[in-house]
């Protein structure tokens, strides 16, 4: 995927589709989230190390354009990749494909906060680091 | 009701139902706390003011029968009871209707714990009494 | 609220919050779908009514904003207004608010399709018109 | 795991977890899904290949008994087994558990129903020999 070096894949759960016969609109805000955690863990111990280390990243902002249906069972590739580290702030970017084909795209913004006061705190120096060294390698 | 003396009203939302064309048997679980949620606020100040007495009430047995499908937008009335509260435990009896239909009944076991520590503290002796006074009245 | 005419309420559920304390960004896009319903039902007979006519409308685009943290149990006014019937797509836009202060915007975009073949057919005449009724009282 | 010879490992979601900052307890209910339609794709062609010979299969009873509270990011392994097949009718028992230790258990019974009429379907014979091959490979 150009511009992506990072996917992880989730299969859609019975329970994620609604009465029209589909997945969820909302569902896929959850696969991008689950995508995230999985680029962190890849990428930076994970989201857990990050929440460790006393801080937070609240969801700002989340948009999602879907092009295509997607159905129970189907194993949807997310790809993600993190851009525009800046002082308390991120974004993600990501596409979602089925076997090559775009079902959806969209992109999340992070806020990082001091656990304890919820005020704004910058991105975590190795953080950054480690997100940068990532999609530096995504070249 | 017979042996009830509460209930709320949820609506079914399409993002509750499934690929089946049915609210999906997991919203039921969801719906249960909406109504013990809305039971503590009408008889014992509300489930927010439990926790900030430091306890919270955890979930160790959640059991649901589905007797009839339920459809989206449909407005089901869950009745709900408190009983046996007995040292940290305590246990919710429900009826999920749809005018006046049976469509699921069940129940749900809890027991109190510290809210720092985890570790189970009896149920406070005001939220007992609450509790008791809200059912004798069903009686 | 400037623009809006229409709202509905919704009270944050503990399922829908998330282990940072406060609800889960993914619920606002459920909450968002709530108020189409409750806006649907109030101006053009309910979703249901749509679909019983062998239409679907399908969710495109949906971006949410969100400007301050919510809590469980906290009760939120969402917003609706429907922008834009154009052939067969809609746009409805969203703000949602706790006791007057705003706590995220957005918007989500629509295509109405024939409900058997999934291809667009164009938003019906009389859905067309009961919103260009309310969004003209809304004036 | 004695008596269970299937099992699927799912990540706890942070959008499963809650402000208790565990796992919501109905997010188990929606695991115990995953587990059997992996039970089924590993023994019987797969849920879709059930629906698709015109059968659906009802969840007429849930319950789950939780023994630990589990956290965000976990990796949990979700023991399934299918028990009592009969006439319309079948169970699956469950162990959910984390590095060997019981995090929670629980069962379902389901009946299976004519797609089209929802009217009671036996169990297809073709399941009931997968399903009984399966579980004697268990012995």
């Amino acid at each position: 995927m150009d511009g992506f070096s990072f996917s992880t894949d989730v299969r859609i759960r019975f329970a994620e589709t609604d009465a029209q016969g589909i997945a969820h609109h909302a569902s896929f805000v959850v696969w991008l989230e689950v995508a995230r955690v999985a680029y962190l863990a890849a990428h930076a111990g994970g989201y857990q190390a990050i929440r460790d280390q006393g801080v937070e990243a609240l969801t700002t902002e989340a948009c999602v354009r879907y092009h295509r249906a997607a159905y129970f069972d189907e194993t949807l590739r997310v790809w993600a990749r993190c851009t525009d580290v800046r002082g308390a702030r991120f974004r993600y970017e990501y596409r979602v494909e089925r076997a090559g084909e775009l079902v959806a795209d969209g992109h999340t913004l992070h806020a990082t906060v001091d656990r304890e006061t919820y005020r704004p705190t910058r991105v975590p120096a190795w953080l950054a680091e480690a997100i940068a060294r990532a999609e530096s390698a995504a070249g």
